[in-house]
């Protein structure tokens, strides 16, 4: 692969998703030079600000307080319904927008336990995101359920042959990340979401690492459950609200335990007992966080306009890119790739690991090359097709080779 | 008392928080005559959408993710600190800023009732709010609990002889407002919290209602646990988040359902293990919903500068305005008056009854008088000390005159 500068600014050229960029909030920081952690905090659209702008002077301050009927009400299911359709795969009616991602996963998992009385077994598996072991762990305990542990090489991401290995007829419900946090590995969510629903069991998907950056396709897959953030490759901003997907035939038996007003199927009933909303409002709670929504509605429509097949064709382009650079510059330096090849099998970012990560993600962060340190020694590129370019990561690149050096 | 224009005029004169009228975004709405509803949507800061641009341009946009070592990550604590100096009379350390009020009700209840193993009772009260109750019911539920009622008029709100009728040996804890949100009666936390203290049991508050309107002195009283919003007196906006808070006396002992990383000892070790961190934030789950938290910093900001028994002040200077307007005018009218006289016993709203209210409080709207209507015939009359002005609360009087008339 030419590595040269003119071949980058070549695939810049060529890039269908470039002028994109221009969509975003300018970095002003000088020292910047590139900025490579999109997967975990993706920059603000102009849109996000001007919208914030128009909903503090207007909706807020001038309709005050008419705008939850008029248009804030609505938004957890609206914005949840654009979302399912351009990234999730999902029909209308089951996603919604709400809490954090660890809220949503708590929820969800109680209530996929819930669907399957008489089975005592919930599985995770090892290379799971902290939160999603955590509270596994913790509903596990509550309700008194036998944790069970899949073994994962988060090289590989989680398989479905490692999920047979420990599901069975004891198994209520299976937690997985769709692309694995360190090494974007990605799991086949089809087939595992198949081999756990033949042993009778459900699956809760955590889309953190996948959605906005590549397709995610739940209702074909027959998914149970996903929960995920939109503070990533969704560009949502710091904390922005999460998403929660339940498949449309378990509405009617879902229940989740964080009963607040706004799940209740009339919220100013001030009703004497809960009575669960239809459909997904039953999976809401307290009242919508409608500043960090907004920051979710923009980044879908942006998504939806780029769309997401090319979004996917361009982080598998990055990747490539990142890959090459590597192999080229950085594995004589001691790096190694921690992240899968096949360009299938890999998410929106690339794990270089090294001896002296954490020293050396320190200098590269003070030299404006901000990327992300992950223990024991990962450095994680992330890849936001929106917003990442060719020439910024080999510039990106030749400062890691120059300061490893 | 003299209810002429002149008499608004002086009052207005000689109201030493006046000022802090301007320091919130104007309503640009011709339309509005006056805004009432402060008590469930506050108006927005100035500063709120001068610190919302300066966040996305500096803090998001350009020092990106590093903002979240650098600012983000202790604004839960930071603001909570602040928010429980100014609001709540908490030392620091008691006091985060998380989720919706109804994931804080839910961890804090949780945490409550694991405290007192062996007890197999929760209690609440009929007049409490709905999420609240529908929180009992379901932790009731969940944990095999029984759940039992005080019976409570909401005029006088909760009293001590009431919950002394329902608690005992059995009572692990109980779930009070302390502001009731139909009539604004203010149950005596104190003396609430000692009664069930000597039983044994503990009490959660929720503080929607009260906070930053009339000090809470949690310290002083002794309380267990609170928790609240902040979008309606501390005017942070539409679903900003919660704050929970937790006596120091109970922090190593606390234990929440909702074990994300952000709780955890060490949130980026990325542990095998959840191992919660020390303190009040053990009571976190997930990322913090930094834009939110923005205006709730804002709000507790002018709060500090207004000074909470200045607002608690003018607070009941409008509560007697109103209920001198309503007497002399609406009474007459077939009104009556659903909020405790005794401006000791009253928090910052007056609610009037009415048998037409629901078509009246259509019309009200339409015609630029803000209120709230609350099933199935009140009217609730919001007083913010910070925005509300006595000329504006006459007009307002005047023009539910005309159109009931």
């Amino acid at each position: 692969m030419d590595l040269s500068p003119e071949a980058a600014h070549q695939l810049d050229a060529t890039d269908e998703l470039a002028a994109f960029r221009d969509r975003f909030v300018p970095i002003t920081d000088p020292n910047v030079v590139a900025y490579l952690d999109g997967n975990s905090l993706g920059r603000p659209l102009r849109a996000t600000a001007e919208r914030l702008r128009d909903l503090v002077a207007e909706e807020w301050g001038s309709r005050l307080i008419r705008s939850w009927e008029e248009r804030w009400l609505a938004l957890p299911e609206q914005i949840g319904d654009e979302l399912g359709r351009v990234a999730l795969g999902a029909a209308p009616g089951q996603t919604i927008v709400a809490d954090s991602t660890s809220v949503c996963l708590y929820k969800t998992l109680r209530a996929a336990v819930a669907l399957r009385p008489g089975r005592d077994e919930i599985v995770t598996d090892t290379a799971n995101f902290p939160t999603d072991r955590f509270l596994v762990e913790s509903v596990a305990a509550e309700l008194g359920l036998t944790l069970r542990w899949i073994e994962t090489d988060p090289l590989t991401g989680v398989r479905a042959e490692d999920v047979a290995a420990v599901t069975g007829p004891r198994t209520a419900a299976v937690v997985l990340s769709h692309v694995d946090y360190r090494s974007a590995a990605v799991a086949d969510l089809a087939a595992v979401t198949r081999l756990v629903h033949e042993r009778g069991g459900l699956v809760v998907w955590d889309l953190c690492h996948s959605v906005g950056v590549l397709p995610v396709g739940l209702d074909a897959a027959g998914a149970d459950f996903a929960v995920g953030c939109t503070y990533k490759f969704l560009n949502a901003g710091p904390g922005a609200p999460a998403f929660l997907y339940v498949n449309a035939r378990h509405h009617e038996a879902f229940g989740q335990p964080i009963t607040g007003w706004m799940g209740a199927a009339d919220t100013f009933a001030m009703a004497p007992t809960y009575v669960p909303a239809p459909g997904i409002r039953r999976a809401l709670s307290g009242t919508p966080p409608v500043l960090g929504m907004v920051g979710v509605q923009e980044g879908v429509a942006l998504l939806a306009e780029a769309g997401i097949d090319r979004v996917r064709a361009k982080a598998v382009a990055l990747g490539r890119w990142v890959l090459a650079l590597a192999d080229e510059w950085l594995v004589p330096l001691g790096f190694t790739i921690a992240s899968p090849r096949d360009d299938d099998r890999r998410g929106g970012h690339v794990t270089l690991r090294h001896p002296d990560a954490e020293r050396l993600s320190r200098v590269l962060i003070e030299n404006g090359v901000l990327i992300d340190f992950r223990r024991p020694d990962g450095i994680r590129v992330g890849l936001s097709p929106l917003t990442t370019g060719f020439a910024e990561v080999r510039q990106a690149m030749a400062r890691v080779r120059q300061l490893a050096g």
